[in-house]
């Protein structure tokens, strides 16, 4: 395979680029091509439903879908598709993120959606290059660098606030 | 006006029918013709789109729409429709109905869903008849009478049970 | 049916008229008439039940009622008419709104009332137009306006976040 | 003063009725006379505000009001009268009696309601009695005897437990 | 009966102090007398069951306390008393009041504590002065005044915000 | 590729075998290859993390990993592995099941869990289908035929479920 | 140190008994001596102070408290001794478990509930075992025995769910 | 024994620091000695393990663990640990808190968690002082001071509001 790996991010809402922005940069850190979307399950279902038919055929390998309230996007797409979809929850102005949280993970048996935690739209770009180094195996070599690096960071922290907590 | 109000009842499976019995039969009541569907926003989503995309013109007036879990099925009728949606919130295994209540609920800008209580199928068809009124004035006497029919019935119960409470 | 339609939005508390002005604004966006009160349920009781009553005679069509905590203003004008009542759950300084929605939304059987988002005044409005294009066909087609306008900014945002995405 | 405490226990619907015999039976262990009725706030609003503005008149001292799910009763009856109101929420088949405590005890400023436990009729009764021995000096020295017969029989339960647990 | 209503008012910590001044403000717009304490349940707890032990011989014809997060003050008071005691849940900086509410709401038979809303001390207060009208006639005087005060102040509500709303 | 797509499945406790047995059918209808385990994140740590650590060498593809309360396995197995790992909280005997939710869904950043719906095993293994695609072709297809043959029986019920309503 | 490790379990209610009958048979595998309690902290708060103020002295090393709805018991006790108190909240008849969890774990500074699980009662005998083998040193070699015997179960449990599951 | 009792303080990221200043201060109060890490469950899980497994024979005597989200820290340390592990649940961005307790208090049958508090790392310090007095017998004296100290300050406090509330 010859092809660069390739994700589709798809939010809900404007409102919700900013949650999003980590993981456009961690599919970047991970060489994955992002192509990124506003598109409203609600008030533009005939481009969800489109988008998500011709995802394959367009050479998407994943969905990332982010949406707040009664976040019904992810799910939407993925009864649109067979690629694998994630959904991430946004947290809104009420409700602290439970209701976009059970409205994406609680889906129905045949259709699921692979759910990351409540903003949580780095992982959703990790777990994006988890499921693709199935089929692109650059992408476990910079895994295991990327787990290295983060528990370098933790012990770097460790030093740190070690030595923080002796002057306390 | 002379044709007979009709509302669609859509269903995201058919394990919620029996909560729907008391809607069905409460529409009967009201003489609201009552088209029944087994529709699923995530199984059959392109049956969905089409159902609520044509209602308004096979001369449904209001489309009441009932599921649990991550219930998107009334959500996504109201995207492909500007009629009024109904949702009926369904309890299912796990959670209590709070997952159905906020995936209804919670609705963005832009696509209300007129949300009643979980597992409240006959409040859904009582609201259908007091919206439907409005075209259909006959309801409006009917809602009269129906109101002064439960009444009359708390009357009777707070005969019985004082009768009972005097036993004590 | 000659005259316009007519929506009577009621209050609990004036502190609920900010988070309701987009609601107006909607209204009027419609060309619906509305009627604004301050009435609460619990320290104007009797005038809440008189608003209720007299409702239909002073042709009303609707009511939307606001209430926050235990927001028992919408079912109790409810109790009083055979209206349709929407409800707007308003978000209060604890619980995060969980208290409005289930006092509003979770209904007894026979008294309904049609639920929005919590603060989500805005979708209220646009459910009493859907609900009033009933009576007044007018309303069918500036709502078909709405949805189209709706679809057109999710696609203006598209692009210009596509645009900001290529930055980042 | 000559005459007995008065209490009025209302009910919204005579399925609470189970629930609400401890409460009878407790005023009656404290001598309190009861007035039991099935009122519902919402399906007979008319009288419940009747009951409630000549309940003083009617020498009623103070009102016990049970209800379930969006649970106003309680709410509405202390929004008709300055006589205390307890309120107690029951328990329905969904959202485990969260729905009822939060919509009786989360009342807004001004009209309080006295909320004792998720189905605690019989501490409604036992608060009435606390309540109502400003006015009616025997009950004080009849809360102080069930006090000790409580703490009487919990110590025989310790003995009983102490034993069944050393045969573990 | 000569004498003044008295009341306790304690708090398990003084940063809820500035909850409870509209407590203390409504307690003295009723001319009850007040009692101001801070006492834990937790840290002082001998003083609190002394305290809760005597008052009734100290003249205190009633209790309101306050605490937050695992709340004990109200129901440990009432252990040791057969005066009622009023609750105040107080939020604190996790879990938005819940706790609160919960801990001192959902007491087991035997010792009821009255539960108003959280964080809502005003209503405690206004409970207080409609549980001591039994003993103090006076009250229920004052309270048919405040409830008409409230209801003139909507109404001068509702004339203002009739006005904002007609030049939105 | 010509080895058969593998799956690792990983339960916390042997209770929570019958809640994974359509997962394992459901594998089984992919023709996925399913090595089947109890092992605990806390009873037997060193064990969890060898097969974790171990996965990806022996030829395991992705990880389904099930457990309930404090359910850390899924987030155990992760920390181990760069393999995709799918949660599926179980349901225990308190809290409904939202215990094991969000100590499945809410991983920190770095070490993503995705998750599906609480006892949502079937929905685990499609999820596990839909990623196993990228590289195993043939498992595209029979999504296909999986999407339609669910979308076949949807309509099944449909007809079912008129003709029952039309005898009400 | 030659006398035995003694630990008090006390129980809100005689109820409880059932759901504390692990921790008791846990106690005796590690060699604990138990004293079990019936004492309410509400109805017998006397005892209860009486009960934890001696504690020490009756050479008591540690207790372990449960107790339902609004758990203070556990809170109490620890406010009148400075041994360690275990609370283990119980699941009663509304709510979950999440009340009596949340006035357990919630407590204030300066008083701290080592809190386990929701009818967690085998685990509070194990933390008492953790925490006693500080002194007792004879646990730490029992609880190494423990561990191991748990992890053996485990594996045997794999051993014979993979069997099950090959027949499916 | 003459060594000085020793705690381990482990905090999952170092964003949870500033919360955990309280419970070194308050061990330091107590004169116990803290070695402090930052040491996370999922992104250094080898050195967890590690950690937890050697932490008695380098002469720790009980173990604070602190984390968010999916908080499994403590549970994870518990798991290679037989010395008793107390969990500080740390609120994070969303859900109050509710993960993270819920994450560390509902721990399985055979690995306990001590749970304080959400964000009560000052509890966990005197917890863990109440834990080692068993082996160092000086802590026993100390914390009696201190529940002393704490009284004092809270009559100092009730002197204080005292004079305040005469004021308003």
């Amino acid at each position: 395979m010859d092809k660069k790996p390739k994700v589709a991010l798809v939010m809900g809402s404007d409102s919700d680029f900013n949650t999003l922005k980590p993981c456009i940069k961690m599919l970047k850190y991970f060489d994955i091509e992002c192509d990124v979307n506003v598109i409203s399950a609600h008030r533009t279902p005939d481009l969800a439903a489109e988008f998500a038919k011709s995802a394959k055929d367009r050479g998407i390998d994943l969905i990332i879908a982010a949406a707040g309230k009664a976040a019904h996007l992810p799910g939407v797409l993925a009864a649109f598709t067979t690629l694998p979809v994630i959904g991430v929850p946004i947290k809104s102005s009420t409700l602290d993120g439970l209701d976009s949280l059970l409205s994406i993970v609680q889906m129905p048996k045949g259709i699921p959606v692979a759910t990351v935690a409540i903003d949580g739209s780095d992982n959703a770009a990790i777990l994006a290059a988890q499921i693709l180094q199935l089929a692109y195996p650059y992408l476990g070599e910079k895994l295991s660098q990327f787990k290295a690096q983060m528990a370098k960071e933790v012990q770097e922290k460790n030093a740190k606030i070690k030595e923080e907590a002796s002057l306390l």
